[in-house]
């Protein structure tokens, strides 16, 4: 039998068949009337998985172009606070200073959770800023910040608040006017089930009245924002990733944004009881906020390398292994989107064969059944 | 019976299914070793499809993108000259301009073709230029033209030459070893044969060597060729389109380029033929350069806009207006890649039978017969 395939790690995600049959569809021309129609409903899904009226700028690009939008958009002369605290938010970094920002780099360890209190006492000593960058979901650790009181904190002092959801929208809360975000970047190939290749960036009147020129031609909110008024897009946009990203949007607001976050809270618990029942420790926080993906320490004498490298060659599932200096030390499991609770366990159970087969001290046949009883009870009360 | 439909754009184009079919593929990792074979097998395609040894980089992104990138990584500071006669060419002004360009700016009428004596006496009179910007097929006009010539007026006077080749790529010859070329961007959706969402420069070591920092995060070549070198991407890449890339460039050298060059310069003689049968001025010259679409005025007392949604009202069928201020004045019929006769045959039908409606002056019943004897002789003495 050809191997099946298994893609666990947090980005790119599976993508359910509907999406993909869509993907198969003939192409469509953007400014055609067929277009236009599917055009207007997807940006209408947008606002409503961003919890938004604001526009919803779209670019055909990764995630990180909708990022470096809103660092060439807001960043020129401007004071900016970046939060960071791992791959993701010093990304936000690179891109506010190449952009002209006077930067001021609030870092965190790797792993660690961001405090709204510590960036409001940064803040305060700075005499307030002009925006400050937060992450969402910082995918290389696992960390699900709340954003909602670090935006508050921001919003304090007068700060306009970016927020990298790339790997969050849609699998954990978000609310971009209720919480009074001003630039929510995030990107087709996370939770919104589609395959890589669209950014978003909703963008508030406030952000888009900033007046700041644009440093990109590309990434220009302005004109986009103009263009999308007319239902148009400023250059020829991934007419069939749309088409694909409409019916995964219309899956996930089928379900209900609210089901879809409890699901997700129910895969992190299965995913941390599974992973403790193996005898492993976590490096991704053991809270229901950290439900978009399960970090673990690889054991002791065992490089997560090879256990990245032993799932694909035993089973043909992907994995992730850490990033920058975590490389070798941890490994990630996703569970972003069209997830069930048997990826999960198909996940655990492969993991469990190839370190017990690296020799690694695992506790064996117990993660499934962990994992199976983590999911099992509803995360919040009906 | 649902509407048939009909896409003769000179842009998105019509997609080969075996093309949409690979894109319904379930999604890989971008870092998987299933992935970077295709990735490999594409990158090389790509090459060959450029005539060129040096690093094709690919952006996901739309064909402007791989434009900007160009500027954002060569134009700081940089004494730049752009050759424009169209929409396109005025492109370039706008992103040499936001780099940071000492620009000057050489305009043509919309509709002329550039020349390049022209270029030498310029260059000559400014004491030669940085970059030369170019473009070789005028998407706006039709107009294709001699990038050889104008590449050897900018080399003479030391200066980098960058074209933009996206809707000519694979449709008429580009030589870009060669010639000389030292950045070329282009796009998935034009004879690339592929959906909206690929935009690839090609760069030489001497445009690399140059030495500008990057402008931009998303589109640094730098970071870009490091991570192709290493068969990685610095950012999540839009695998199901490289996949399907991968798919449509086997195609277009299983064909052979220089069979696909003869196949459009035949197809541009029947469009030609078809449309002067029926009475019909030209707007894009009658030359067999002029392969990759073919611009017509809109008869007396006739708005092209009115052919547009005629067209499209009774047949299905998806045709370009004019841009800019030829709109309502010309319309554009594309014929890049995957295009055949009964292509150009069905799209005159539809013309003809839409401008009769409109009451327009036309021969009936030519142009249909006049395209077919002109696709009939091969383009060039075997």
């Amino acid at each position: 039998m050809p191997e099946k395939k298994y893609l666990f790690t947090p980005g790119p995600t599976p993508v359910p068949p509907q999406v993909l049959a869509a993907l198969a569809e003939p192409v469509l021309h953007h400014r055609g009337a067929d277009f236009r129609v599917i055009y207007e409903r997807c940006l209408a899904r947008l606002q409503a998985v961003y919890r938004t009226g604001a526009d919803v700028l779209l670019f055909t690009a990764s995630g990180t172009a909708a990022m470096e939008s809103a660092g060439a958009n807001l960043c020129d002369g401007a004071r900016a606070v970046v939060v960071s605290a791992g791959a993701f938010g010093e990304r936000w970094e690179k891109i506010a200073a190449l952009h002209g920002a006077e930067l001021e780099a609030m870092r965190y360890e790797w792993g660690e959770t961001p405090r709204a209190d510590d960036l409001a006492s940064r803040l305060a000593e700075l005499g307030g800023a002009d925006v400050v960058f937060l992450t969402q979901s910082e995918t290389s650790t696992g960390v699900v910040a709340d954003v909602q009181a670090l935006a508050a904190a921001a919003k304090e002092h007068g700060a306009l608040v970016v927020v990298d959801a790339i790997s969050s929208l849609g699998a954990v809360p978000l609310e971009m006017d209720a919480w009074g975000l001003d630039a929510v970047a995030s990107g087709s190939q996370k939770a919104l089930m589609t395959p890589p290749g669209l950014a978003m960036c909703a963008v508030s009147e406030q952000a888009l009245g900033a007046g700041r020129p644009s440093r990109s031609f590309y990434l220009d909110w302005e004109r986009t924002r103009a263009a999308q008024a007319k239902l148009d897009a400023p250059f020829t946009p991934a007419t069939s990733l749309i088409v694909a990203l409409d019916v995964a949007l219309g899956m996930l607001l089928d379900e209900g944004l609210e089901a879809a976050f409890e699901r997700h809270v129910r895969l992190g618990r299965a995913c941390r009881a599974g992973v403790k029942a193996m005898g492993l420790e976590l490096f991704s926080p053991d809270e229901d906020r950290s439900a978009v993906v399960t970090a673990i320490r690889a054991p002791e004498g065992v490089d997560s390398s090879d256990v990245v490298a032993g799932v694909r060659r035993h089973f043909g599932m992907t994995i992730a292994n850490g990033q920058g200096h975590l490389k070798g030390r941890i490994f990630r499991l996703g569970h972003i989107g069209w997830f069930d609770i048997f990826d999960i366990t198909t996940a655990l159970a492969a993991v469990e064969l190839v370190l017990a087969e690296l020799g690694a001290d695992v506790e064996r046949g117990a993660a499934v059944t962990a994992a199976l009883e983590g999911f099992e009870h509803q995360a919040t009360a009906p």
